[in-house]
């Protein structure tokens, strides 16, 4: 008879216990419920507890990303790897999850600007910018041009989630983000972020459900 | 005028100065020439130069991962993520990508064995794990479940990598899979892991250019 191992083979029991643990061992005291359901999710995909005594929401940044994913806003990622991570059965008006890194225009966009391809990237939101959630889990270039595009007048987004994730200029392009008091926003400060913690910031907001 | 901001915009550049920011403060020393740059690029991917400290090697298994890949192993991933991870143009010899988690056949199937999608998907790698390269980087009840089915007799892939993340099997299965000697293996102990440390440990398997 060959091994089995001891283990939960139960998807909802897993989370069940996964949520209860990070419950127990997180600090989340500080944050209002909505935040705290962002929170867990988050801390869920990246195995750190401590994401929690980092995590900054802007005043009512939490319940604007909900609205406007309740409104049917779009949701603009800087990586397919955040667009995969989006549990579309959660999303509460069927909402359209755009990563334009891969349109044909974006190399030469990228030439031309001089700038990077995940930067250039981003100018492609524009027509898509208005009330829409960004993600940005991967590319400090994208948060930072999506700063300057804001800057010049862009339309705003209801929520920007800035997660970029390394060793240059992810810390810098959050203090930008965070400095910008006008943009709701969600950040994880310094070299920490990435695509799985964007995508759960996005799936807690989508769905109450746990 | 509007603002812009001060911040590196040409992708090389970005690359290799963060990795030589890795290199100077991570701790790499007890690595292979191979296996440093398996850790270097998930250090990058993940933010953490402490990875170093943790990441647990097999003997032979960076080298057995590159031969794979260089003699046109499929990859097999446990989730989308780790699959849009994966940087096409750095694999030596168009190796195929396999996600089987959205097969029609799998929902069933995990009916069927009493487990998780996750795990019924590893069921449809059968045909595909011999000489293979597993990329685990979500779900602790796959990497059980490919245990129990190499522990009853399933051919065994050149490499596992161990890296799912969470609070709920995640740590046990990557002991569990240390403990199979036989099996080639790259594994992040404990809560840490992701999807992002496992692309970023086959796109450094795939090609020595960073």
């Amino acid at each position: 008879m060959p091994r089995t191992y001891d283990y939960l083979r139960e998807g909802a029991a897993i989370y069940a216990r996964s949520f209860a643990t990070i419950r127990a061992e997180a600090s989340l005291e500080r944050f209002t419920p909505d935040e705290e359901r962002v929170a867990v999710r988050m801390i869920h995909a990246c195995g750190m507890t401590s994401l929690a005594d980092v995590l900054q929401f802007s005043p009512g940044a939490a319940v604007a990303g909900r609205a406007a994913l309740k409104a049917g806003r779009p949701i603009l990622c800087d990586s397919q790897m955040v667009a995969h991570g989006i549990t579309r059965a959660r999303l509460p008006a069927d909402n359209r999850v755009l990563c334009t890194l891969n349109d044909p225009s974006v190399p030469a966009l990228a030439q031309r600007i001089g700038n990077t391809r995940s930067a250039a990237a981003v100018e492609l939101w524009l027509p898509h910018l208005a009330g829409a959630l960004v993600a940005i889990g991967n590319a400090p270039t994208a948060l930072f041009r999506l700063l300057e595009l804001l800057e010049a007048g862009a339309p705003r987004p209801a929520l920007v989630l800035g997660m970029p994730v390394g060793f240059v200029g992810a810390a810098e392009s959050k203090e930008a983000l965070i400095a910008a008091t006008e943009q709701a926003s969600i950040v994880v400060p310094g070299r920490l972020g990435g695509s799985a913690m964007a995508a759960a910031a996005i799936n807690a907001l989508a769905s109450e459900r746990e």
